[in-house]
């Protein structure tokens, strides 16, 4: 079974196919993509060495022909270097206004590849095919591009995918640790929106650490639909898109405290969950069984749900940063309850600091 | 007397005020930029020495707080190196999402600051203040922003203005000779859609050259109006927009011939321009008259009209370049007349041929 879902953007709109590669097959693709094309096809070591001869046949099986290029796996290939390596190959291959990028990778080759595409040539069209969990259920969905200069993120660009080709097939060479990585935006997309979501995650996480296809193809169906209705009604982020920081304000202030070392996004993200579920009690928001079913799911998601012991000290300047991006006071995405979520503006500040005290120390 | 033109394009609207620095005063700031907001202004050292003070003090009277970077004067500026010295002053001010970027110069500044406006935290609003007359009457309209890597303009975005400040005031720090190759695109929007416009030129040349501010200001009004007109229908050039390529197909072929060496934009146009008006009375779209006309104009305007003298041999693969990109044989912006331009697929290549000959050789 395959599924395609719409992100409809007008004239940026396009389809997520979510199934094996057998189902890429079947989708036609899109007008800008058709056959006698050139494209640059951008992956990493690790991946390539997995899953790029599959890929490669598949997509050159569609009449589409193919240049590659490998740059290492991690976060250093998300910098200025690996960005010029990238125009360089485009340049040599040469791709022309009417070719396109695809992105194999997770979200370091997501960001990199699309933020090369979004600004070659003023903008040509890409591909994802997202190939962790990370990238399947959150970062694909939404055009967000970019890479770090001087600090994470500070360069970049919304530029939408022409086509998302994605197969839970590739997280059977996911590594454990990574596949935990993604579920804490799964879960977080589940307490915005979506309680179903929540409650398969619940009762399946053995079969979703197992890599049960039929369970993550649906995970995954959910999990995106929850991101694209919000993209849908607020493509650059100057509203709603807001709630997709739940657990964010946190963690990122943990990952910015520590330098984005030795910690991965989504245990921050779930180590935040726990304080803004938390926050979201003691300001009479939600039930305080709220905390502990959080706390339940994304344990048994194998998410940290406390720690690293930074301390208020270390964390309060990485909060009033967002603070003071806004001068709106402490502003948090807050919940209700499993599927609801809202901005709540003018947060006192005692209750972010028992919040933060409570998740975080 | 000052003028403000208004360019439509739904979200993504701007001003365009063409007046000396009192006419600013006068106008409302867009939302974005109103008082107590951040901004980075970036000049080169040239402009600086002219024009930073007065238009510092103007804008700091509007409530605006700037820092300021100045970057070489010249094409070197215009690279991944200076892109960077951009992001670092970013960084270090630091300006927030809710910031913004003055561009103070020519067509360099505007590209380069542009596009450090588009992608640095995926993009934040900035102002252009244009200082010649090329950036004035062509690249302050439309939003096209970029930088070379490996190539002329292979680096870039669509990043429209909040807000172009225009002061023909400036032009009277402008030499000569850029001046002259401002003027090849005003002579070219006349061609294209403003016979009005074509015979103040004709008539009134040594007045422009004189910067005559009151003759400029209606030239300047009457331009921008040109492409504003265009823009609005074909923002990211997928059609109409083409049709300001008028004379740039033979004028790229030569700059690219040159290595962008030795010859200016607006030189390169005024031959291809001749180019153009040749071929399309060749094929019988316009009187032989307009050849003798257009000449004449462009002399008047001190902008040559013959040469370098590349050759067929050297111009053919580099007009080819272009037919390629777009695989429907030797494609022209054409022209009936003054004031009418329209893009003509499967010219003769004997055609292309002989009108090279008449104007490049």
């Amino acid at each position: 079974m395959a599924r395609a879902l719409s992100v409809s953007l007008g004239e940026r709109s396009y389809r997520i196919v979510i199934g094996d590669r057998s189902a890429w097959q079947a989708d036609p693709l899109p007008e800008l993509v058709e056959r006698g094309r050139e494209g640059l096809l951008v992956t990493d070591a690790n991946v390539a060495r997995a899953w790029l001869p599959d890929v490669r046949e598949a997509l050159e099986a569609r009449g589409l022909r193919l240049s590659v290029l490998t740059v290492p796996a991690g976060e250093r290939s998300k910098g200025p270097d690996a960005l010029a390596t990238v125009y360089d190959a485009l340049l040599a291959a040469p791709i022309r206004r009417d070719g396109w990028v695809v992105a194999l990778g997770g979200g370091v080759v997501g960001d990199l590849a699309g933020f090369a595409a979004a600004t070659y040539l003023r903008g040509i069209a890409w591909i994802q095919v997202p190939t962790s969990l990370l990238a399947m259920a959150d970062s694909s969905v939404g055009g967000k591009t970019g890479i770090d200069v001087g600090g994470k993120n500070t360069v970049g660009a919304f530029h939408q995918p022409r086509l998302v080709l994605t197969d839970p097939g590739f997280l059977v060479t996911l590594p454990d640790a990574e596949l935990s990585n993604g579920l804490a935006e799964v879960v977080k997309a589940g307490m915005i929106a979506d309680p179903v979501l929540f409650d398969l995650v619940e009762s399946r996480a053995a079969a979703v650490l197992g890599r049960d296809p039929a369970v993550l193809e649906e995970l995954l169906a959910r999990a995106v639909q929850v991101k694209i209705a919000i993209v849908e009604e607020d493509e650059r982020e100057s509203g709603k898109r807001q709630l997709l920081n739940l657990g964010h304000t946190f963690g990122h202030a943990i990952e910015a405290a520590l330098d984005y070392r030795g910690i991965r996004h989504g245990e921050a993200v779930a180590i935040g969950l726990v304080a803004a579920c938390r926050l979201s009690t003691l300001l009479g928001l939600a039930p305080s069984e709220l905390v502990g079913r959080i706390e339940a799911v994304l344990g048994s998601c194998g998410l940290p749900i406390r720690g690293p012991g930074i301390g208020w000290e270390g964390l309060r300047p990485r909060l009033e940063q967002d603070k003071k991006a806004r001068e709106q006071g402490w502003s948090f995405v807050l919940t209700g309850g499993v599927g609801n979520a809202s901005v709540h503006r003018r947060v006192p500040e005692a209750a972010v600091r028992e919040a933060a005290a409570y998740a975080e120390a």
